[in-house]
């Protein structure tokens, strides 16, 4: 495959981490990254070292999460990506988020600016926090207003998300975008094992995905993931859990004594593997264990897919995560490794929205 | 995705399989099957059951091994598949074969047959016996030599017989022929579980494949596969495994009291992993067992993916098929799901060879 050039939105834990892994992958070049502050563009590559040290500690504070929010209610439809940075950035440069990178400029137009380049970008990483379920579809909508034609990939989690990018298949197909949504690791890269797994089957009855995360050194860089998680805890909802504040956040893990266990998370793999046809929603389950004050994993993530044979016969096909293997890997190589696809895609004329596991072998 | 249609060549133990395993999948309607002595054609439908029924039994003979090895050796260029099936058929019809079945008739040209009718073909699943390495290429070939346009699949596993198949990627791009090859179980269903396991790592160290398979109430139906088995066994070649007869295989099946442990096995794996840029083919092991004498696995089928995450660790993902699963179910699902797949990409207008690393997320 020829080289595929591509720009990330957001430079918080995913975004940034992403850059960093792409450097490892053959034919991936980062052209552009930005947030709502500003944008970095060099269609010969990124120098990602310097944007990496320039952005460190880009999280997203309660407070910044919070303007961002209120400047999304009265929205008027140029609504900009807020990524993980604002307030809370431990600044380098003068001013918050990728502007201090010496390669970026500040910029109130990210998306648009990222689109003026987009003759040479191949594909766009949408790595920004998802804490309103049409916040993905309508970043996504913008730049099929502009007539953005190539990849969008996205690591969204929640299963609702995906109904709403559905809706917009047209428009999408009409600008000529392929829409990898749910492309991380669940859904994402468990999605698509659990559809390899259920090739041995003709029925499959049971698809059970438990996830462990030890995210201690990460935790700074992965507020927003945890703020998401917290969400899917009883008692909890997106909008309650956009409102905490950081201390209410850590008040949360220290009753948990840092370790939090979630059952039944409303994960897109459930529709992500219905859409694709291998089983009904309802027969997908995830849950996890969070663990903020350890690196270790407090369990293995695994997979397991239960089926029934064409001879017959029950059986249950299972993959394993190596408990070595961080968060950060397990999202960022398969979101490239799906946007990598995507743009194949994407090159043979192929526009809509794709789930994981439509970029897998048909079931 | 809309309806496939799609042939089979040959009707021994893997294209009756396949037909069956249809039977149980969305969307795929098998129109067509052939061996060298007939073909079977309706295009609202093959009568799978009926056409199961009648090739009951469908197994080469040694002597019709040998006949149709002759035969090659004195190809014309008009050579025809010899199938699973021949003379050592429990006929239930006066002919041998798939002539056997109510819907087929006797043809020498079966594969010109099957072009014939291909415009209602999106694909044509090969299915035969592969105890030369040119063979399955050379029924490509003839393929493209027809102009076919559509989605050939097969299940060969000999690692060099890949690269001949790349020596004819332009003839396929030419004719508008998608070749998914070596889309059974390993390779196939396991290589494109070692593509996806790879997707944490950023550098894949090592891909170790060892598979389990229990074949007593299979064996009648596989003496083919355990055939092209024996072929890896320290000792022995395609060549010489191809001229053995039923007695001296039964022989070597009785040295080792039915259970055959295989090592290092020339398994394409290796070349589909490297050719999709995922690790070396040195880098990867194949190795089984074999019991010909129960029906369970003498060992599990695993899958371990040994690499190093861009952040430093080095880990192991695993994927595992439950013991209950048969050979069968772990070829042919597999195989139509490589199958459906190819389709989407045929219809996109991607041309060539692929594997099964191929039709899974990038690394």
């Amino acid at each position: 495959m020829d080289d595929i050039s591509f720009a990330v939105l957001g430079t918080g834990g995913i975004g940034r981490r992403a850059l960093e892994v792409s450097q490892a992958k053959q034919g991936l070049t980062p052209v552009a990254a930005c947030d709502r502050h500003g944008i970095a563009v060099d269609h010969e590559g990124l120098d990602v070292d310097e944007l990496l040290a320039a952005t460190e500690g880009n999280v997203a504070s309660a407070a910044d999460r919070r303007e961002a929010a209120d400047g999304r209610a009265a929205t008027d439809g140029s609504r900009e990506p807020r990524a993980d940075g604002g307030g809370a950035v431990k600044q380098h440069g003068e001013q918050a988020g990728v502007v201090a990178s010496a390669q970026a400029r500040p910029t109130e137009t990210p998306i648009e600016d990222t689109i003026a380049a987009s003759d040479a970008v191949d594909a766009v990483l949408i790595a920004l926090p998802s804490l309103e379920h049409d916040f993905i579809p309508e970043v996504a909508a913008e730049f099929a207003d502009a007539d953005y034609e190539g990849v969008l990939v996205d690591v969204l989690k929640r299963s609702r998300v995906i109904g709403l990018l559905d809706e917009r298949a047209d428009v999408f197909e009409e600008s000529g975008i392929t829409f990898v949504c749910g492309a991380g690791a669940t859904p994402g890269f468990l999605t698509g094992a659990a559809a390899l797994a259920a090739q041995s089957f003709v029925e499959v009855e049971a698809v059970d995905i438990h996830w462990g995360v030890g995210l201690k050194s990460g935790y700074e860089d992965n507020r927003g993931t945890v703020r998401e998680d917290i969400a899917h805890l009883p008692g909890f909802d997106i909008e309650s859990a956009r409102d905490l504040s950081d201390d209410e956040i850590e008040a949360i893990v220290d009753e948990h004594d840092g370790v939090i266990e979630f059952e039944d998370m409303e994960h897109a793999d459930d529709v992500l593997l219905e859409r694709a046809g291998i089983c009904d929603a309802e027969d997908v389950t995830v849950g996890g264990v969070l663990d903020v004050r350890n690196d270790e994993k407090p369990t293995t993530t695994t997979v397991d897919v239960t089926g029934r044979t064409f001879d017959g016969e029950r059986a249950t096909n299972t993959f394993e995560l190596g408990d070595e293997t961080s968060m950060a890997a397990n999202v960022n190589g398969p979101a490239l490794g799906y946007l990598k696809a995507g743009v194949r895609r994407n090159r043979a004329g192929e526009y809509g929205v794709f789930g994981p596991a439509d970029l897998m072998p048909g079931f």
